[in-house]
């Protein structure tokens, strides 16, 4: 605990007269608004009791200079114009909203946003200049942002920094992973934030792009206070449009967060023009785990789509020629060169590795299987030239995006595919040369068109081109965006991988169905990813969007493949099936290679089952890192889904059916953790039976060490 | 002069028993290639005596490194694979070529092209990679590049930086200007190489971007020794190709220059994958200044160009909406905005400032003076929206290339200029967003060929933009390639300003007929430009490529618009006349207002007569930052055209008129300073006579101090 002068506090108390309230709808929030000696402040309180202490806010502006040294930086040295400080309060407003609206695709038929709104404009004296400070307090939480109205002497300026602060009063456990601009694919990590710094510096590993902050972590950040009324809080961002992504900083003694933005190697962190507005940032509170999963705070902060026609955008179950690439079974790469050049390569004439994945043969049997089993789509990598040196490189004319190998027939393959009710899925990965993409983007779009793809896989691995740029720098944001506006425009859904996380924008671009922008399955084929990775993911990364998780993996084990390998999928094949529900995924890849799935055709029925679009979603019980229980209710139908994971530890847990509908009865096929399941020793161990069930049932199920359960059920005919 | 001791002396002479020798095809060059302790060296001698002295050559490479930490660099501090020891010569080639080829716009009809060549293969032994170095000895100078063979363990790498050393043996006159990542508009200087640290802090002014290289200059640089037998040396690079500009950091106290390549933010000079060739680096030598300017050495070195068809490559004469601008008396502005946005603001109902430059009934005034007096194009700036906040901004979508401004009727205007057999010169000021112009330039460039304009002048005020990019670097560079390949598409000829120096490319890419890239005419309504500054640019910035210099300003004194104005010219009024013999113009401009022309209709009468595309040129006399008398034949007639340029000083010159054919009468037109012109106090004095010459003629011509005279001469009938 911090400690503070009493007469610090009577200070504090005195200028609080001054201070402007706001409630939520409910009554359990409370936000003050205050100036203090010309500086915003904010504060939180949840139920009587202080969440966030009285917090800074305020930006940092760059001056224009203008004779530039090539060894110096005199622009960013500047004297500065910032916006945080000598502050007068020039009027307030307030409003408030309850709205019901349907995403096009969700968790639930219909999202409630309903929020108390207050927005107060300051003026800087000495400079003349507006801005505009927006608070939106929700029943879940607060969200607020910065507003910079049009004015004359503020048309056009840079940002040197953001300096948001969330300062709590106590020490808390947090779940975070290490900040950086260009990647997400992070272990979480669980300390308290006063270890932060001392954890920080184990928890990376080497990725392909990576520019790491020290002693900062990223958000969506998820923190607990843990005493006998414990609360959750998550730290997010929402509406991210034309501004970078935020890290938070750590101040490990004053258990203080701030905003750092990521900024471009001009070290300039976003360039605006008024009028505009920042992000969202959001503070998402509750005494209950579940409600923080349940909360839509950062969809409600996001506009209405602007589509008129969104009728192309449906919910898909996948497969592909993928995980076989990630293990190492199989390449992306079609020839043995190791340095390719698009203009003047013959692809023709290049001797084949042999291994390529993405061939016309084994497509097509994945185009049978897959389409035999109810899926609809098939993705397929490495089926276009360029991999022979896509990665590492910094090349920029890396791929075209619309020319095949020459042993992938692109109009057979397509033919094929649609005469079977499958379509393929395009993979435009890009190798972060963002602006090649940008070069090709429509070619490659109407090639989708025209042989009738309707959903593209992006990814963005490597180093940024634009050289400069970072993953989430203003220019890569909006590049994102560009692309799903054009994709768009050809009716194309898009999942992006390597991409900025979401914070609620496939409200307003419901086409961009689906990103990675987190450490997915690939990772267990890499370094791993701990069993409690996936009861954490729900609670930072997905809370402003569905992940790309890809599971679905029955052969854990990689010395199946490679005797000797000792590579496994930290989960048991009972604890994949409930990922489908427990993570909410409308793009849902089953990701595992044909011949596994035929060894388990019992257990690949949940997949094949489960839906991947809902009317409605019950979180049923949730501690971050322990486990999940999630009951969701397929789209127009009256059947439901349950997931219930698990992390290291094995773990009973009673399911209380009364989510059902009054007067039903339901047969439910469960799918258990076998008796002697462990995620190590005997992952494939399952059982599956099924059990008449009412909403006034209780089951027990025992979950192994990083298990699980899965239940499909459907109200008795 | 630099002390040597007597044992380097004899250690250099043992080693130099190894070296390989190449002589120019006339003998007077000759060219040492030597390995000293493993690192490759060169020099160079002209008719005996040394102009190079053993010179460094080799280059520097990144190596890769993995994690990245926001605030540190250190993939650049990483330990280096350079390329500039520990070799060994592995092979050596010979080969000489003759050949005669014909530029599709030029100074003469046939260029020759005459070399022996030496190309030696090392071998890093400690690496085993290969590196070619390829010599060309001309009889007017050296040429030579480093090559990258493709070798399986050199396929892609980085660059840190190109280390060729020009190591002269005693201190020389040069002219130089100031070494900077993003403008070569700067005054030039004249020192001794040791004076220039001393004097480049006064050497540059305040640029719209900038990124000054200190204790640096640019090339093409210009060297004099200044002895009995004077020697000249014009060292610069030509074919720069997917590769950046070169500056040369000056050792003052060696009289020795190393080649410093313009970075991206990343500090990577170039990102190369094998096979790949530098930019050729050249020494232009020569005893008489006059064979300097006459070199077409850059240009030799350069590739003959791949296009099918260049019949739409033609010379142009044109006059433009412009200089109104640049001297303050209109604007490129529509509005009275200061802050617009493409994609929300309606520029129709904007409050037009009352003093746009393009509007329809001026340019149709234009198009009245333009088209009576036999030009054949009418630049027009300013006439598409997004002037109102273009600069200083670092804005992206700053222009879209296609929407007129309310008042500037673009189908009435170009139905009206082809009806009086003109076409309309685009303009596409990208205000250095090179990003935004790649992404518009396809329909740029087709609502020319909608409207038949056939020629586009670009422009790049500002920092680039993708940020971190340098109008020099690598990325840019490619960029200026693409946009003309692009043009070439559409049948289009690109004037580029605030672009790359040329280097000969316009071999290559002949569609990209001129460019600024110095400091032009404009200046002399900013800052100033220098009288000695026309008689130094032809040695210099002309050498591998002609500019758009846009003179013929016959109103030099601004305060003839602005009572009071300080600015002027510092030409006389014959002088501009002259330039446009002095100054190779393909796409020549009359700059001046039409209301000045009327005025001097009898010495407009020169610019209207003189030729832009020729059949031959000899430099009749010339001395760098003094005077310039050049006669050129114009393309396909018997017509001569001759310009004399001086500085600061009056002089006098008696032009020998022996280039004139034999047994032929012609009939020159004089236009000479009057006997009291002066750029200062009388600029607008000259006389015009005529006269009858043949080959035998000698005339003495009298130019007043930055003055001039120019002569049109054709054949009696």
């Amino acid at each position: 605990m911090k400690k503070i002068t009493f007469g610090v506090i009577l200070f504090l108390l005195t200028l609080s007269l001054k201070a402007q309230k706001l409630h939520s709808p409910n009554g359990n929030l409370e936000l003050l608004f205050s100036i203090k000696e010309g500086i915003p402040f904010y504060n939180l309180k949840y139920k009587g009791n202080v969440v966030v202490e009285d917090s800074k806010l305020g930006l940092r502006l760059f001056d224009d200079t203008y004779v530039h040294f090539a060894s110096e930086n005199e622009r960013i040295l500047g004297n500065s114009s910032d916006l945080d400080r000598g502050f007068t309060k020039s009027s307030e407003q307030r409003d408030s909203k309850k709205e019901f609206w349907q995403p096009v695709l969700g968790e639930k038929k219909t999202y409630a946003n309903y929020y108390n709104e207050l927005s107060v404009t300051l003026n800087q004296t000495s400079s003349d200049r507006n801005l505009i400070i927006r608070f939106r307090l929700f029943d879940d939480g607060l969200g607020f942002r910065y507003e910079f109205p049009y004015q004359k002497k503020m048309e056009h300026f840079r940002i040197k920094e953001e300096d948001t602060e969330f300062d709590f009063p106590a020490d808390m456990k947090a779940w975070w992973i290490v900040a950086d601009y260009d990647s997400q694919e992070y272990q979480p990590q669980t300390t308290l934030i006063s270890e932060i710094p001392i954890q920080w510096e184990k928890a990376y590993d080497k990725h392909s792009s990576q520019t790491l902050v020290k002693n900062a972590v990223q958000s969506p950040l998820l923190l607990k206070k843990e005493e006998k009324n414990p609360l959750y809080v998550n730290i997010a961002e929402a509406a991210v449009l034309n501004y970078p992504a935020s890290n938070l900083e750590v101040d490990a003694d004053g258990f203080k967060f701030k905003t750092h933005l990521t900024p471009n190697k001009m070290g300039v962190k976003a360039y605006v023009q008024t009028p505009s507005v920042t992000p969202w940032r959001t503070i998402i509170v509750s005494d209950r785990a579940e409600e923080i999963l349940d909360s839509k705070l950062l969809f409600n902060l996001n506009e209405p789509t602007k589509y008129k026609d969104t009728s192309y955008i449906h919910p898909s179950k996948y497969m592909g020629v993928w995980w076989e690439m990630i293990i190492g079974k199989s390449k992306w790469a079609y020839s043995t060169n190791t340095s390719v050049n698009l203009t003047s390569t013959d692809f023709s004439k290049l001797t084949p590795n042999g291994n390529h994945g993405a061939n016309t043969k084994k497509v097509k049997d994945y185009i049978d299987f897959a389409s035999e089993n109810g899926f609809d789509g098939l993705l397929i990598e490495g089926w276009n030239i360029g991999w022979e040196d896509w990665m590492g490189h910094d090349k920029e004319f890396v791929f075209d995006f619309i020319t095949p190998y020459p042993d992938f027939d692109i109009k057979m393959l397509s033919d094929y595919a649609h005469s079977k009710g499958l379509k393929l899925i395009m993979h435009h990965e890009t190798s972060a040369s963002a602006i090649n993409y940008e070069r090709w983007s429509d070619k490659a779009f109407q090639l989708m068109n025209n042989y009738g793809y309707d959903t593209v896989k992006t990814g963005y691995v490597g180093d940024i081109i634009p050289r400069g740029e970072h993953h989430y720098s203003q220019w890569t944001v909006n590049h994102y965006y560009k692309i799903a506006e054009k994709a768009h425009k050809y009716k194309i859904m898009v999942n992006s991988h390597e991409s900025i996380r979401p914070g609620g924008e496939s409200r307003t671009y419901p086409n961009w169905i689906t990103a990675e922008a987190a450490r997915g399955t690939e990772h267990e084929a890499f370094k791993g990813n701990n069993p409690d990775q996936q009861t954490i993911l729900p609670f930072t990364r997905w809370i402003g969007g569905s992940m790309d998780y890809t599971p679905g993996i029955f052969q854990t084990r990689l010395d199946y493949y490679f005797p000797g390998d000792k590579r496994y999928v930290k989960t048991t094949l009972t604890k994949q099936l409930a990922l489908y529900v427990v993570m909410y995924m409308p793009l849902q890849m089953a990701a595992d290679l044909p011949e596994n799935y035929r060894k388990h055709m019992d257990a690949f029925q949940f997949i094949k089952d489960v839906a991947a679009d809902w009317d409605d979603t019950k979180i049923i019980a949730a501690e971050p890192g322990d486990y999940i229980i999630t009951a969701r209710k397929a789209k127009g139908t009256d059947n439901w889904f349950v997931g219930g994971i698990t992390d290291e530890n094995q773990r009973e847990f009673t399911l209380d059916f009364s989510f059902l509908d009054h007067n039903k009865k339901y047969d439910a096929v469960i799918y258990e953790d076998g008796a002697d399941a462990d995620y190590i020793n005997n992952p494939q161990s399952y059982k599956i039976y099924q059990k008449v069930v009412t909403r006034r049932s209780k089951v027990k199920f025992k979950m192994a060490r990083s298990g699980g359960f899965a239940i499909s059920i459907n109200p008795k005919s």
